[in-house]
């Protein structure tokens, strides 16, 4: 296997694109090499199989939808309460709002995980890192709320953001902020 | 165009079938024609182009994932609560799971419609108007909330669900019931 790490990261990058643009159908060594502009044959230098892509590529979008080192920490400053849990959230889906390409890698290749054990089992782990950093952040700085909170926090926000990427018009008289306000209103203990 | 509504139910079916099994991409005239086994260029004599065999899927989803006549009015007989609630979720919620095809192939559906805007505009009208009906119907039956704790519902469900279908051993210490139960415990008001 060619081990170059930057030309690795440019490979995966590419993929996500690739996902994100064309559907995991979509997503081959060919596309890859040729959204990455490299030649072709490159990709099927770097990853054994399309499975190997697919978990290496689960694994860069959380890399990249993660927050900037040190971010989390600037955010819990404020005293713990409802309201700083609304702020957060907005910040959070601001983010990956940003993040479009990268957020609807997500989607796509958590369907193509239907379809494909090792993949499940990959995004199974990534996801549930991710949902339990999220509820011991939560818990560990005092904010309100329990461990369910958070999963339904994180339930609410992902039906939310799968209707703004995909059919943005739905909640046409509300906007992405008006909508993270009433989720967090209505799951968020007031202590 | 043809016109044996029978027919082009099968097809649509068959569409659907592709959807869930092959993701978006794999959906072509020739693959719904080899699911459906009718002879290849059947489904062209039926939809104009790809993206009139899309909206038509849309719809077709939605009649399938329709409870059957009678049903509503009946599970509504007993007295309108919280508890009446989560009951409702619970029996929603083993039905669309036991529509897996048909509610994959929504989900696939919609990232599609990420690329067509004709797509999209159809499916933002098929889920405005079931969004609608939901929030019709809690409200004039009396249950306790709001229009925008449908929504919170509709908004967790739908979290819920994709993870689910998508990575069921992500919560694996809670089964659908109990985190059905557990949104409707947080987002419906007692009264």
């Amino acid at each position: 296997m060619a081990r170059n790490p930057e030309r690795r990261t440019v490979l995966l990058d590419a993929a996500i694109e690739a996902l994100a643009h064309e559907g995991a159908r979509g997503l081959t060594f060919r596309a890859v090499d040729a959204r990455a502009g490299v030649p072709t044959g490159t990709s099927s230098n770097y990853f054994t199989d399309r499975d190997q892509l697919l978990s290496q590529v689960a694994d860069r979008i959380f890399v990249r939808l993660a927050p900037p080192p040190g971010a989390i920490d600037a955010a819990l400053l404020p005293a713990p309460g409802k309201e700083l849990v609304g702020e957060l959230m907005r910040w959070m889906v601001r983010r990956l709002s940003a993040e479009r390409t990268c957020y609807l890698g997500l989607f796509e290749l958590r369907l193509e995980a239907v379809r494909r054990p090792e993949l499940r089992t990959q995004l199974t782990k990534v996801l549930r890192s991710d949902l339990d950093l999220n509820i011991r952040i939560h818990l560990d700085a005092g904010m309100p709320g329990d461990a369910d909170t958070v999963r339904l926090l994180y339930f609410a926000l992902t039906g939310l953001l799968f209707d703004h990427f995909t059919v943005p018009d739905l909640h046409g008289d509300q906007d992405l902020d008006e909508l993270v306000g009433t989720v967090v209103a209505r799951l968020v203990p007031e202590s």
